[in-house]
């Protein structure tokens, strides 16, 4: 199986997919490019929008569709069908809270962008991260069924890209989540990879 | 199993659930709320908004995994993970562009609104039905593999939804879309269940 991911050079959307690829052993070309050579690049696809995975030549657009393929491969998507519904819903509602604030991020207008982001500091990243720290507690510390699934990749990896574009330690006054994201970074696939990654250009909206 | 379906009483994201769990020939009460009973229910939810399923008691949110969940039960996802792939990429673009649209469509400010609309339908919605349009061509009349799959359901009938909102044929100009509405829309479930469903209100705002 030949697999390339093309992301931008940065964590985002992307990590989930490449720690994926890691959990299942599978050899990846980590395709990183920059804003010119997404700008060739862009008008030539068939959606205007990374991460792209091509596997034996055929490519798959959809961050989430290509983590959810991923984690069936790694045998990490549940053991029934209603934990597979769990996982779903778990991940579409960290999507739902990323839309909400990141989008806010980036707000061309300066002003408009700082009381945005106040909301999203104050308001909706709290009330989503209530939600979580409670499933937390209902499942024995994972997100679905008191095990490891694909939802706690996710949400380790866009947490901490969360952290790094608001400057702020968004998991402070969430015990649950924080003990969550200790745990789940440790474990040796995931920490072996954390050390091994390359950090995020400091200047996110560069991309 | 004792399953209930909780949705505004219009057809939107609740449609979809309505079909698949028609198709898995599963038996649920279907409860269709109005404006002041969404009020009063709404405090009481985990997450602010509907459809909800609830299955043998315990409840789950997230409209699209709820159909994935169902689709796997009716045998409508695919016949190896990477068609559940590209049934999931085709059902998160169809996402994107009802998101880029409704949302114009509830804008508050009406000068605002008509201008959104007028984009949506000369820019955004036939970009993405050009893209659809395609992907009917490489697979014979269907969205993936050559057969019916859960992505063709919630295609025909978000399709018909946004027709509805818009109050133009937004397939006019897409021949193979049009007659792939035709043929999906014909096949007997869904035929028998789109005679008896009840209309949507005139009014989709109200909601």
């Amino acid at each position: 199986m030949v697999v390339k991911l093309t992301y931008f050079a940065m964590s985002g959307l992307g990590d989930p997919i490449r720690l994926l690829l890691t959990f299942c052993k599978m050899e990846f070309e980590d395709i990183r490019i920059g804003r010119k050579e997404w700008e060739k690049l862009k008008p030539t696809l068939k959606l205007p929008h990374l991460p792209m995975l091509e596997v034996d030549g055929k490519t798959y657009f959809q961050g989430y569709a290509i983590c959810r393929y991923l984690a069936r491969k790694a045998g990490l998507n549940g053991s029934s069908e209603e934990e597979g519904l769990a996982i779903d819903a778990t991940v579409d509602t960290l999507m739902d809270m990323i839309k909400k604030t990141v989008l806010d991020y980036y707000q061309p207008d300066s002003e408009e962008r700082s009381k945005c982001l106040k909301a999203s500091l104050e308001v909706t990243i709290p009330f989503y991260l209530n939600v979580f720290e409670k499933q937390l507690e209902e499942n024995n510390g994972y997100f679905v069924a008191g095990k490891l699934t694909w939802a706690d990749i996710v949400v380790l990896t866009l947490g901490t890209y969360l952290c790094g574009i608001f400057k702020v330690d968004i998991l402070a006054d969430f015990p649950k989540l924080k003990e969550h994201r200790q745990k789940i970074s440790e474990l040796p696939v995931i920490k072996e990879w954390l050390e091994k990654r390359p950090a995020d250009p400091e200047d996110y909206r560069l991309l």
